[in-house]
């Protein structure tokens, strides 16, 4: 058995060849597709380890590990697009809750969701470790009474950190 | 002492020999058998680590543990069943959050539960993984608002991922 | 120093010899003592993680962790007792909800407690375990209420699994 | 530098020399002092992984970890003798949950608190381990409700015990 | 596409219908197939989480993890009849050690391995677990000799127990 | 590619050489800058796995792990200069939940921010440990509420301690 | 700045659009490059947690995580091909030990390494895991003893297995 | 099926009723019996979690788990009486090195074993913990040698320790 | 009290203002100081988590955790131009196994060591990572044959890998 | 019961009053006491997560955990004077390798032990952490051997670090 896949126009970047790595912020590389259940609430939370920008003070490089959730309306943010996006930030230079803002800032922009969240976990400088957290929902609707019921709970268990 | 079991009716599956093994999708696999306990509201979970599908764009094997939990009604969803249920997305193509969508849609349809969610936590791709939540409460009953009030509280920690 | 207890009469199974151990199912193993702090709400939990079963459809021995907590009302259940009747499922054979409501009955009947649950968390057969979770509140009183919202609120953080 | 201090008159037990530990019940062992912050509800936490008492009925000792969470009003309970306090159960035969209803009820005594708990998690006798939670709001204060509300939402996520 | 596989004549239990379980010891269960890489040497392990047999002073039942290493010669043990074989110390009793000399005695008399090891690492009873460890090397081979190498050696590293 | 960065004038310490240590405490090191997104409400959480102190009693180091989080309004706190800030404890005495409320009073009044939570976890003394935890909202708002709400949800879920 | 690469002609399918997924046993995808360093020993290891294959009595699906290590020679495997032939297993039959084997076999045939072990732990199937662990030095030099030691020596330390 | 089991002659303390226990030093508690596989040299560890003794200098009591493992000649020693010597240091105070030094040599005196090893990991006092590791080979014979292999591979790999 | 120090001449990077950040692959960057302690074999070890490089096919960023253990001779590697170094590979386009062996030589180059090791971790990129272990013993010395015996008794106990 | 025990001659600090505390590096503070087990060889370890100096360059603290194992000779390290050595080194500033080097040196000079050794963990600066281990064995014995055995076998399992 073998597979050999169709390739589908709806999303450009899944699977293709030749792919080009901007590393200064582009938020032009997002792309979204067509939500199909959009008859329903649903989660969809994206887990990215390998989150890398510059200080914008000292040049140095930083490193977090970014969650990403939303609960999409129409549209939702392809994966590889999403990708492409973080990978932008790598020559980039901007503090660590500046970058958590502006990621959620464009992905509003993207897919005008009902509900997002954007939660940076960064590694430590001078010993100490920064983790914005910020969130979002649609003004006027119940989702904006979600994002501040989630941000008056958020992180009520701060993960063991030691440096290590 | 030894135990020989007589095969009840109810479930064909259970210790069946001879099981034919389906790889493309096939909802009709699922089984149903009654609720004994339909006077109390109480939760089964299903841990599924050894779900894989297939990439509907690239082709290529994706793999995520599924966790399934429900507040049966009149019936509930027989175990071997829904393993080879899930068994058969092995050489299915269909995108993460479609998938969990089916899988919701096909276990209400057997079940008609009180409740239920889904919940895929897959491998990475790219650096990223990607971990769609779905849930479901009966219209018009408090499980409907239940749905919604899990769902305003989903995943506000998420696990440390770091793609080792 | 030296210390040789003197015997009490309420209970009769702690430090008991010649213990008789059943191992069919047995609900007239479990004893109950008298609730000192009735003045007071609280929690008392058992750990079990030693409850073994056969299922009842092919014979198989089935392993899992149970999770019994409750707030006592008069009575309390005396954990000797408790450990033995969890013995007698030994050779008894029912399916994993089967057997965690019929817990959860029978320590209400013997303790008629404020509040009760149980959780059974189970070995995986065919790559899948299942995870039961009953509970109770007394009819009528705020602890009813708190059986729904504890319910409402279960296991929104399942624990991962890979069956290794 | 070097740095020897002063030697206040307020608490008696801090760096005291010839300390004198007892082993039998003693309340009377605890101190307390005066809460500089009582502008302000705060928590104070003991995690206590050293307790041991012995078993009422057959002498055996017992092992627990104990966690003690309090809002302090006017006194706060002093740490060295607190430990003091808690040796002194160390030759004191008392079940797991009279154990934690003292311990609650001996701090409420000495300090009076805006709210307290107290949760043991003993070693396992026969397979089982038995974790006794007790708590206390000032009646007819708000942190009475807290205390309720603590109770109702108390460990829905029980630890995975596996007796290794 | 769909699997349905002929049975083949080798192995009678894998896949078999209407299995018998067996709870008293019995070696007789045990069956062996043919090593098909005898050309090398190579280790197989079975992790065995589901052990359990009675205390042969008071009846009660013993819980263990198993794991059991070897290199095959011309045989195998089936893994199927090695569960059931395992089974079969449900009703039986013995001590930890004589268990696992049993087991690695039986084991060889089945295979005649060119090298085994079985160890049991069993749940505490009145605080204290123990853990047995046998092994065995062809008498007059080099693993003989590779297994007094691994005796020598074996578990500098004690896992961290707190029984819990 | 190389990056040298321009220095900008807000912020005085990120990247300056010839730094001074303080280490006695010294709230006059704080520094703030202000916040670029005050039209949304989110989270910044530190991480500071190096805080030592000296106890006022004995004179002996103490070490903690302290966690800040707060939701800004006007003004954040620059990074650096809150490591210089908690260096400066380094020789000074003060007990443990004084330490806490002090952190948490400076960075109220260097920031004015809309709420603010400080947890600190320090090694044991004597067999037990001491976790602090204070928090605070601008009084008259709603993060006053959530003060509330998330001082009466605080650690319902001790983390294990057993001192090693 | 902008990366767009070059292709290379010595490795044909890193970065290729339109792979083609075979899910039968196919050991021609395999592909290899030159070592650049031969001039010294050194080790590569693979970690491959998405391997599947189809029990070959029952039909069902099994799960596997392997560890591939070797020390080349003049050739290496290279990676994306080794992903493909590990897919090439998707769907066809064979028992733990022997797929072990024959990933040795079909590595050794393409790259004449120094040496290489190979280490399969799957999920369990009737509450048994199986791992096997296979090994290889070139007949005749020092690494034929390697393989030899290394053997002696495996897996002292089996890891914890709760099948959770 | 009900068990109820005969006392056998050969071990006295199993099961027994009417434990005296005793918490002063006394090495005449120990009970041993005969090693029914003396032809096989093997491991047994015992696992001991809840060891306390009294510090000799301040009184203050320590705890420590303590890993014994041994192979056995002619004798092995009973759990239970293994169980209540430990107790008996619960009022004895000795240094750490001292109880190790000690344990070692009574077991040695009741075994006669081929090889002994005793490791005992304290909780810290003024943020240090001290972990003895004792051993011993019968003199003369391999051993022997054994010991000093052991020994001088002993914990390359110490356990991270944070104190919490 | 307060500490400003005084530059010592040796090392020309800790503590430097105004740090250019070269994001091209540069050895030059390494500098070395003076070993004083070389009357002794000592190891020194680096944790570097946050290693980024691109990989020379698709130009794709690569992650790493790379570990660095050194017996120094008579230089030793300043840390900070470590730092720097590992910076240079992040525009840097090389395979996984290349830029272990570029690391090492270049560490060779320096600081002429009597041993040297090199392992690099990384994120998977489709469902594999690749992890190179290089090392380096002063040929003609003892440390030639230290190399060669580690590399035979490299990573015996690979950790446990699943991709998230 | 109650214990107040005797100060005994030997040891001059455990259990002292009015211990006075250097904060500038200072080997006198060391005392040593009698081995009573001089017949046997036996390993002692200190776990010392409590480890804090300044770097020489900067002046900015640094944190540490220490593991320090030896055989003894005729001498011990006496613990609390180990505690007291080890924060004398609070406002001292030196290279983390010279510090280890320093603390071996004085405990060899202190105890003449038969082996020692001393590896010290930081925390990490600029992404990087730091470990050195230093170890000694009396020159012209077996022990000079194992020193020599032990850094060739040291830490071929570096535990995974994230600076998280
Ligand atoms: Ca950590
Ligand atoms: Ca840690
Ligand atoms: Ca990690
Ligand atoms: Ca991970
Ligand atoms: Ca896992
Ligand atoms: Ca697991
Ligand atoms: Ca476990
Ligand atoms: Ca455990
Ligand atoms: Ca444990
Ligand atoms: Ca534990
Ligand atoms: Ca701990
Ligand atoms: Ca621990
Ligand atoms: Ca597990
Ligand atoms: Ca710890
Ligand atoms: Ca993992
Ligand atoms: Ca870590």
């Amino acid at each position: 058995m073998s597979h050999k896949h169709h390739r589908e126009d709806e999303v450009s970047l899944l699977g293709n060849q030749g792919t080009e790595y901007h590393f200064e912020y582009n938020p032009g590389i997002l792309e979204s597709f067509e939500n199909r259940h959009d008859y329903r609430d649903y989660f969809v939370k994206f887990n990215c380890p390998e989150f890398t920008s510059l200080c914008p003070k000292t040049g140095q490089p930083d490193f977090a590990t970014i969650y990403i959730s939303y609960i999409p309306d129409k549209k939702m943010v392809e994966s590889k697009s999403l990708k492409l996006y973080l990978f932008s930030f790598r020559n980039h230079g901007d503090f660590h809750e500046d970058c958590m803002n502006i990621i959620l800032n464009d992905l509003v922009k993207l897919m005008d969701p009902r509900y997002i969240e954007v939660w940076g976990k960064f590694t430590p400088r001078g010993g100490i470790s920064i983790d914005p957290y910020v969130n979002y929902g649609k003004p006027g609707t119940k989702y904006e009474k979600m994002a501040e019921h989630r941000l008056m709970n958020h992180d009520m268990y701060p993960e063991t950190i030691d440096n290590r």
